[in-house]
């Protein structure tokens, strides 16, 4: 059984909300990859009472308690004092320190008096590992009393992370007692409930690994974590699972720790050094910017249109004007003609149209709002989608890029491109 | 005394760092200017025990609980058992949902049987208030019982943030015994350290209403807040305020409670009733999908190119090969040339050129990354701006996008749009 950890970060302006905890991200990441579980994070302002109250719970719940913030040298800043009397630990003044907070100000600030509350830095739990700041003045500290462990970290990001690393790693890594390995399985085309549906029993029945799932945004992810004495050991309990997960869920796995669906993507172009051009009606650039968020983008994709109106359509792609007096400027062949338009006329491999009512207006009985149409051109044949993709305006545009990204990856790994 | 509260957040995803615990910070934010205050954050995994524990914590310490996360269909999604149960309410089916998550279903994917347990999300503590989820399938919740105000919100932020504002905030305006009312101010143009500078003496005086800083990324917002016995007179307690800001600051003001720089200009060319169109190099859409991000881009936005590689500049928009050997595609005559080309090609009243290095790679001693040319064409003139944005390619893109929207406002106000 490995220690399970409470993260309290102490900052009123947490609570305030103008800052976000990223601390306690970056920690438990960190932690997770250590072998230790984070089973609490508490934010508490900065108020001695509170603080103690805080610190009282966790150490009832958890084996190591780390803080992040309050090490500062101002009045508000009692994270030391208040966990040293929950310990029942004086504060001494660490000579080192001392001389280290003089030596920084008389390089930085010569000739100027330092600021006396600055001393305030120097004193720490008796007894305790101090955790050198490599990034600013305020020391951390680590201890062990009453059964359990007390680290201390500063608050600022930056410093925070540093002395995580430097200070907080070597002297957890003795606690830890396993290696922790984790795969994310990315899936699109298959909804949470569904994905679930087909896995609960195998979901149920691990305990180690364990298969547990989160849910993106237009997307499902698995992620299976493995704990053994050794990387080995752990994936080697992680083959045959992943490989029973395969099986289930087939060809809607579009990537075992990947990036994103567009990196996915950008990856398979590049390696079939093809490229690509987009057309985009609803969406109007979501694509074209998502296939261009990583670097490296401009080896595969050469550019788009975003054709709103539908006179765009026409003077840019050459999409037929009675093609879209026939059929409407949401339709099937209309997302044919945007995709092949898009691959002539730049002259990539592929051609991608979109075109769909993405709301809340624009709607009829008859192609209401969600209705999509997203078409894939390449050499040989062009591919058409048509989809409903609810009433959201955000989640249609978001889902339509993910439908035409979905296809592209489905065309380069020989997969059916339209069904879905 | 105003009631204290508590947000528990339910994932187990936050607690292995994966996801960063933005609903705090939005919610914080939320009810800070609603007069509540927050004193704790905890989070905690999909785990009814430790939820269960958190809770009975969380009572003997806040007036308000409000939870977040844990309310979706999967067998992990247990925040509503757990807190029913702490409160010893039952669950019971609400028709109501149950009718909207079938027909949600019906309606997306039609004929396809929906996975039971979806049904989960109709069951909602008995006699509770429920807030409808407009962006989601599942319903947040909220009720009093043993001295306690409990609010359940969704997880994912967008869902959170929508039900927050549509649901919990008239839940909870009940409760405080005063009107507060705020104001956003939004800046573009000067940072946030700029700003604070100029308005220290007039932030540290105020106490009624307060003034503070918000930072978003590549802008600046100020929130103004009053707290009165009516909303009449906490407005006139902030007009003489908002006008010595306006004073302060000038034309860097692009609204007052706006929604965003493009909702600005959106409406800004609706009232002008003027069209545009773009051209777009290293931001390959950032911009054109932001302009249609709200409803009704239609009547404004005509369509743009996303001009990657150099052979699109010239054949989609006419920018000649010579400029771009002479000069390199990265220059002001090519952002010039592009919005010119944007223009006239696809027949709007305005064209917008972008051309940059959006990094990490293609920077040069003369061009570092960063260097991003952003042009306005209008019938009567162009007018480019030559700009630095740093290193980091996400931010360049998105700070590239912000220029060309914020030129667009200047001039549709007849403010100067060239100097920044």
């Amino acid at each position: 059984m490995s220690p399970t950890t409470e993260l309290i970060a102490v900052g009123t302006e947490l609570l305030l909300g103008k800052i976000v905890n990223t601390n306690a991200r970056d920690l438990s990441e960190s932690l997770s990859a250590l072998g230790i579980n984070v089973y609490y994070h508490t934010v508490v302002g900065d108020n001695p009472e509170r603080l103690r109250q805080a610190v009282e719970i966790a150490r009832n719940r958890a084996d190591i308690i780390i803080t992040t913030g309050g090490l500062g040298p101002t009045y508000d800043d009692m994270t030391k004092e208040t966990l040293a009397a929950c310990f029942g630990k004086q504060l001494v003044c660490c000579e080192d320190i001392a001389a280290k907070i003089r030596a920084y100000f008389a390089d930085r600030l010569p000739g100027v008096q330092m600021p006396e509350n600055n001393m305030r830095q120097a004193y720490l739990p008796e007894g305790c590992t101090v955790l050198r700041n490599d990034c600013g003045t305020a020391p951390g500290c680590a201890f062990y009393a009453e059964g359990k462990y007390v680290i201390m970290l500063p608050g600022p990001p930056r410093e925070c992370r540093a002395m995580f690393r430097s200070g907080a790693v070597p002297y957890l890594k003795a606690l830890s007692d396993a290696e922790i390995l984790s795969h994310n399985i990315h899936i699109f085309g298959l909804g949470d409930s569904a994905v679930e549906e087909k896995l609960r029993g195998l979901m149920q029945r691990l305990t180690n690994p364990t298969l547990a799932p989160y849910a993106k945004t237009g997307e499902v992810m698995l992620r299976l974590t493995a704990k053994a004495e050794s990387g080995a050991e752990a994936e080697r309990l992680m083959t045959p699972v992943l490989q029973e997960v395969r099986e289930v869920l087939g060809d809607v796995i579009y990537g075992i720790d990947a990036d994103s669906l567009e990196g996915t993507v950008l990856r398979l172009l590049l390696d079939a050094k093809k490229t690509i051009a987009t057309a985009e009606s609803c969406t109007a650039g979501l694509l074209s910017k998502r296939l261009t968020d990583l670097p490296g983008a401009s080896a595969v994709f050469l550019g788009g249109v975003a054709a709103y109106a539908n006179e765009v359509k026409t003077k840019m792609l050459g999409v037929p004007e009675t093609l879209i007096a026939d059929h409407g400027a949401v339709s099937g062949p209309v997302a044919r003609s945007m995709a092949e338009g898009a691959r002539t006329r730049i002259g990539a491999d592929f051609g991608i149209g979109i075109t769909g009512i993405a709301g809340p207006d624009g709607g009829t009985a008859e192609k209401p709002v969600g209705t999509v149409y997203v078409a894939l051109a390449t050499a040989e044949a062009t591919y058409v989608r048509n989809l409903r993709l609810g009433t959201d305006r955000t989640r249609v545009r978001m889902m339509a890029a993910h439908h035409a990204l979905d296809m592209v990856r489905r065309y380069l790994t020989n997969l059916p491109v339209e069904n879905i």
